[in-house]
């Protein structure tokens, strides 16, 4: 096990009802905060008006700030910081999923910056503080509710890259279940596979001697198994989103892979994805992983061996062990495919054109290998794309 | 699953040399505090003195406060609250285990409130301020270097009793493995014991649909019942030391119980036992809890069955399934006297002549039931004690 350090100071309030205390929460921070949200749903379920209700009640002054798409823009963030300065706005509440969370946290470090944001997206700055962000989460899938880093994509020069540090936790995060009982099918199915995605670039590393955090994962990865069939059948079942909620916020708020090396590859494969194509995170998630444990069993197949036994209660193959991990394989591709989503780039119409572009961008040229599990070249990367076309 | 609330905001610093980071980490709190250890065992390995010079190449000054025995007694957190009153203290570094720690937590408390000490742990007093604690953890037991409660004896009236409230969680938890080499067996099977019983009192509910924590609890019991026959055998293997010391940490930190109804009574009768017996509180624990898991299994034997089937791999007894509960009981039981603990009060010399003394004190003389998993009146409680014997 590494040594490791590990603080999230998020306070979770969760269950029915949860965002009537929006208000309350918001007015311990600020009385004049942005209100930073995407576009219709927050409106159709009236989560929008609710909150509006309740800040007002607590004497909190809000600039509404709509619009965030998926894959956030930077453009947009610009935009947030200077309403943020003009304002002097000292309190920033997310209203919506991952992207309007990432926005709100891209304006808090940007605001506080003083040059352009993207220098922190382009390892040109290193902030070290952020204007308070608080959160209503509406999709449970990027886990940025409690996770102390963002994802921001530059349309400009299609580069989707991340950043994190310790002061980027929301200071609350408010999930009621309920309010995802609307979200279409899609996206259920795209947040799944992100939750499970955060556990899998965990659980996947080379480090011995991690039973706490690979039971723990283990048990995270049956869970979402069980339970996002269940919310696509019955979108209703507050048991089953309840279940995915929360794990939404555990699998990506860190402690699971403390004292691991993480693996991450298949995080930075999808951002070239989705920067390029637009498509959606967990949507490149779904088509990614299969592919890249397609290639890396073949090298070292020992935890992908683990992951069938534990995770899929696939028999042991004591003629050929590895017989065991491709089983697993198997098993997680139909289960993906179950949920709706595609697991193959053809599938959803992109083709080879890009991928030395995307190895390039993501090995700088070639110049680094990627990846801990099983450390990828250039053309091993593009390797992978080609076992995912 | 029930609505909840949850916050744990301790740093968590844990590794090989970890310890040397606690004057740096100290020193951002306060200059002036107060230094609370137990006996000579910190000092035996050294790590008193490494502290000490820590602290003093940070110019943090120290008052040192030694003698903490196990189940702390209220007498010395009043003698502390006077030296922290008198000299102006505003910080308190327990270095030690849980009765450490513990006593800390309640001198921090005392120090900020008007009255004694004793009536926050007699509901008279419900402080929410306590003087901010830091921990160097020695012990991987109580939990306490994450919680947010402590448990205190008093003495005189032979009460052991437990506050709780979010603030007194301590700002920062040291953790290092190698630390507890040198622990005595009996002391690492009664803190993997205390470990066990934080997870088991969260997992044995009536809730249904709490999946996340029904496999995240599973599979911390499953890594407790592995690891600590290891560093039982081989006192200073890192790995296993490691898996227990954070699980100690995460099994009472609470995120494991959210969404649950919550259990509690083992450790209530267990309070009454080492309150007046003064036993080590996990070896009260290894007693009381198969005695419990025998009289609730014929009143509401599902979930140890699910313990039996998802813990101890017992084969489900389709013909009988009470007896797949029964023989988790007994797997249980076997892996406890495995540890070198004993599972009878007999055992440990104790006779039934404080049975309805103990079941008066935990029933408010039978004017209320306990429990919540089963129900117990004042004579369940003495049947309890009784199948202890």
């Amino acid at each position: 096990m590494q040594n490791f350090e590990f603080q999230c100071d998020t306070k979770i309030i969760f269950g029915k009802g949860a965002q009537s205390r929006v208000g309350e929460l918001t007015a311990q921070h600020s009385k004049n905060i942005l209100l930073v949200y995407g576009g219709n749903s927050v409106k159709r379920i009236g989560l929008l008006d609710e909150v509006k209700a309740s800040l007002t009640q607590n004497g909190v002054n809000f600039t509404e700030f709509g619009g965030v798409v998926a894959n956030p823009r930077v453009s947009l963030i610009r935009e947030g910081i200077k309403i943020v300065r003009e304002k002097n706005i000292d309190f920033l509440l997310a209203v919506g999923g991952g992207s309007v969370i990432d926005t709100a946290k891209g304006i808090g470090l940007g605001a506080l910056y003083d040059g352009d944001v993207w220098d922190i997206y382009i390892q040109k700055a290193f902030p070290d503080k952020m204007l308070p962000v608080g959160c209503v989460l509406t999709i449970p899938a990027a886990g940025s509710e409690s996770s102390d880093s963002n994802v921001v994509t530059n349309e400009e020069t299609t580069e989707k890259n991340a950043y994190g540090h310790p002061c980027m936790r929301p200071r609350f995060a408010i999930m009621n279940p309920e309010l995802t009982f609307s979200l279409p099918n899609y996206q259920t199915a795209c947040g799944g596979m992100d939750i499970m995605a955060h556990i899998m670039e965990r659980y996947f590393t080379n480090e011995k001697f991690v039973e706490t955090s690979d039971r723990i994962c283990e048990g995270m990865l049956k869970t979402m198994i069980h339970n996002i069939p269940i919310a696509l059948k019955e979108n209703d079942n507050y048991n089953a989103r309840a279940e995915i909620m929360w794990m939404g916020s555990i699998a990506h708020n860190g402690f699971n892979g403390m004292g691991r090396i993480e693996e991450w590859t298949n995080h930075g494969m999808e951002h070239q994805l989705s920067a390029i194509y637009d498509i959606a995170h967990g949507a490149g998630l779904a088509i990614m992983f299969p592919a890249w444990m397609k290639f890396v069993v073949k090298k070292n197949p020992d935890k992908l061996i683990q992951f069938a036994r534990e995770v899929f209660n696939i028999d042991y193959n004591y003629y050929s062990p590895i017989n065991t991990a491709l089983a697993g394989i198997e098993a997680l591709e139909n289960y993906i495919k179950s949920t709706g989503l595609a697991t193959r780039l053809s599938d959803v119409n992109i083709g080879d054109e890009n991928i030395e572009k995307m190895a390039d961008m993501l090995t700088n040229g070639g110049k680094h290998n990627v990846g801990s599990y099983v450390s990828l070249s250039k053309e091993d990367v593009m390797e992978i794309y080609k076992l995912a076309l």
